[in-house]
């Protein structure tokens, strides 16, 4: 299944897509967040959907769309986590994983506008494969991770490096502004995603190609990233985790290249669709 | 006003402390996280009090306490903010805040046992003041943060040094197991502070003291805070902001002292009341 949330910033409704467009589902009567990941609502909603389908409207193309799921517990990220991307900032490759977490209010909608924070003179684009846990895990083991995902989505990992990097501590600071995090079309579960770990991922800068790679690249790859983050914290239904970005970040150009206002952002990653984002400045 | 939540984990009730004791809230038919604060709950909740307080059944003594707020969108922390701390660690003090998250799966409460994570032998204590947000806001200026302020509470940052700072990147895997943050026992409305910046916050481990410091000595300053972090990320109602310890944790002892499993480890603030947890191994 590929799960929409669309509507109103604030005010989505749970919708699927299916060959046939997109399909309003409030009649389900869930959001799609924690509590329904967490009492098997992937299975539910599947079992409604056959039955229901028919009865249920379609949502007209070009309605706006929000994250596919509602606020999660944590927005856990990998950093460097592909060797051309951190050959090109420099970095050394990682013996374990880096991760940091970026503000769940950064959460917007795949389409929605980037707002460059005020200040910013360094936001920054990386085009990442997003992991959405779907049962409660701590401790899990390497091959067992996989049952803990419900299902994958499109990110885009904004950063501001100057609030990264120069800004003294920790990578937060650089990851949490609003809109850093548009997350989507879809979640696209599981089942849909054959070849985990050879899928393009790419991102153009006003059309021109920046970001080209593919998660066959991935120095740690997601069973293990689940495992590894579950010895630290307890993962939740609806957390996700972002597991890095390959090479063609502003911040690895010769000279240096940042998003200003107007510019367009575009995304993708094979089966998980597309994102488009208009950087805006900060009003 | 102190704010309580009493009752099984999971299943807790709101409360109010007075100096007659704990009263159950629950008519009042609230919960104290986000939601409440961001609808002028304190406010309100203070008004009902007064018509209800007669009618309130008493909590008795030795009942579990929760986390006095359900868990909140981000618990953000501030790193080395005390100078005498710094020093110990052996880090520079620093220009800006240094920022990160603990997962809010570690929320419990204030009195819960301390789970020693697996394949931990490095942990160790901070006693911090939390600050709790009750007001959303976001690039708010330092003479107005106050007012975007619900309150303040008493908190063990509990960190891991070795996932901490031998295992590659970013804090937050140190900070973020279960049972990492415990918070309270009470949310202290922020009139009942008189002087925030001269608080005496003190922690023993099996009785012997080992953190005794004061507000006074923060680097950067409460309304400092929040109006630096409010540019780098939205705070939501019920957000914790843990400001940073003093001296005196296992990491700046020579030799390095860390929590064993049957450790008693008591902390406490002017004005925020005490807590206690008891180290237990990882089952």
């Amino acid at each position: 299944m590929k799960l929409i949330r669309f509507g109103a910033p604030g005010a989505e409704k749970p919708g699927v897509v299916t060959e046939a467009g997109m399909f309003d589902v409030s009649a389900f009567g869930e959001d799609f967040g924690e509590q329904f990941l967490a009492t098997d609502g992937l299975n539910r909603l599947a079992a409604w959907w056959a039955q229901n389908e028919k009865n249920c409207p379609s949502v007209p193309a070009g309605t706006r769309l929000g994250s596919p799921i509602t606020r999660p517990s944590k927005i856990i990220c990998i950093g460097l986590n592909y060797a051309d991307h951190a050959k090109e900032t420099g970095a050394a490759i990682p013996q374990e994983p880096i991760v940091f977490f970026k503000s769940t209010t950064a959460l917007v909608g795949p389409n929605d506008d980037l707002i460059i924070p005020r200040n910013s003179v360094k936001t920054d684009w990386e085009v990442e494969l997003a992991v959405v846990i779907g049962k409660k895990t701590s401790y899990v083991e390497e091959k067992d991770a996989l049952e803990y995902i419900a299902g994958y989505a499109l990110h885009n990992d904004y950063s501001e490096r100057e609030f990264q990097l120069e800004r003294g501590g920790q990578w937060v600071k650089g990851k949490s502004n609003d809109t850093f995090a548009p997350l989507g079309p879809w979640l696209v579960t599981k089942e849909e995603i054959k070849d985990l770990d050879n899928l393009r991922l790419w991102l153009t800068l006003n059309g021109k190609t920046m970001q080209d790679g593919t998660t066959a690249n991935l120095i740690f790859k997601i069973p293990f990233l689940v495992s590894y983050l579950s010895q630290f914290m307890t993962l939740l239904p609806g957390d996700v985790i972002s597991t890095g970005t390959p090479a063609g970040v502003g911040l690895g150009m010769k000279p240096n290249v940042y998003v200003k206002a107007g510019d367009v952002i575009e995304l993708g990653i094979d089966g998980l669709g597309t994102s488009k984002q208009t950087a805006v400045a900060f009003k």
